[in-house]
């Protein structure tokens, strides 16, 4: 199963490296890190460099896309190259999914027309402009179409494609192989479990950042 | 704070990219990406390049160093200049650390001598190997040591080291930022609460690839 993860300046890296590493230890899959031109795309901190080995017109009909979010998915969602080919792909895959953001460049693309999804808990307002109706859920699926929450979220969206695509054992031995038995140190990771000056501080820094800092993945 | 990321080849990408993704949104840090002579550096499944702007020898006191793991352990540890720089650097840092079998090279290094540590679950004998008294623990402190299990365990280490930094509401604000709420899909993400078959396969796997595979971190 061919698998391309669509990379973009600005984009937030562990919005794609946790379903990487879950989905490149699922047996038969060939994981591809695209890019519209192929080549070094940076992350959102600038500090991290991915070369893509490929670019968007090297995989034209993966099985599965990934798009990941980050401060560039409206730049990203607002280049006709890369929507017309998420358009295109999307026509033949198997899955078409997004994490965070992501879902922002999905809806910029036409694909999430109507459709429950979800994306970072602070960009529901820009997801509902794209014409997708926002749920506040950690992994939505529409069809082939799944969409997890913000930037961690994706870990568990691809264990949970593992499952369905071969089964709990597979999934389990996944999740098992990457210790995913996760302690974070607080229990306040939504909006509704954090304290609030916690909320408001991050809202007003996604708000003073128009459209979101790193943190926004 | 200055941070090192050592990336070497086959190294295991969530292993560093969980901890980047808390701690360059830590106020005021600077996350490089380093390697033994700078350039392209392949993950364990050589699917993904990370380009890294700097060779050890650009970061020379970096007040933290994070050491990933991956089936690349052993020959990193094996690699003279590689460990010289760990011990200089161990001199001089506020924090020294690493993920998943990222202890095997502390280790390696001399830096864990009789020190409690924890790495892979799979991998606690080669750990003991190298000096260290290894644990069950997800992550693991020794004065300014800290060591975290396989994988995924990078993002707790890491929001804990953003506690011991910054306090609790930074440390909360980057938690729900990156929105991290886990809900993996199963609840067997240790060997014991794993079924026995899935452990098997698992052991039997590493075993039979002497040094861990991509899942092994």
């Amino acid at each position: 199963m061919e698998i391309a993860i669509l990379l973009y300046d600005n984009f937030t890296a562990l919005d794609c490296i946790g379903p990487y590493e879950v989905l490149h230890n699922l047996p038969g899959t060939d994981v591809k890190f695209v890019s519209r031109d192929g080549g070094v795309v940076r992350s959102d901190s600038r500090r991290l460099a991915i070369a893509t080995d490929y670019s968007i017109d090297d995989v034209p009909s993966p099985a599965m896309v990934l798009v990941p979010g980050g401060p560039g998915d409206e730049a990203a969602g607002a280049d006709e190259r890369i929507c017309a080919w998420l358009r295109k792909v999307h026509a033949s895959t198997k899955w078409t999914t997004s994490v965070c953001t992501g879902s922002i460049i999905l809806g910029a693309a036409g694909l999430l027309d109507g459709l429950e999804a979800t994306t970072h808990w602070a960009s529901y307002e820009r997801l509902a402009a794209r014409g997708a109706k926002p749920v506040a859920r950690r992994v939505v699926r529409q069809g082939k179409i799944i969409t997890a929450a913000g930037v961690s979220a994706g870990i568990d969206m691809a264990l949970e494609l593992a499952r369905l695509e071969q089964g709990d054992d597979i999934a389990q031995a996944i999740q098992l192989g990457i210790e995913y038995d996760p302690a974070p140190p607080f229990d306040t990771s939504s909006p509704d479990k954090a304290p609030p000056h916690v909320v408001e501080f991050l809202r007003a820094h996604f708000a003073g950042l128009e459209r979101g800092s790193a943190v926004s993945g």
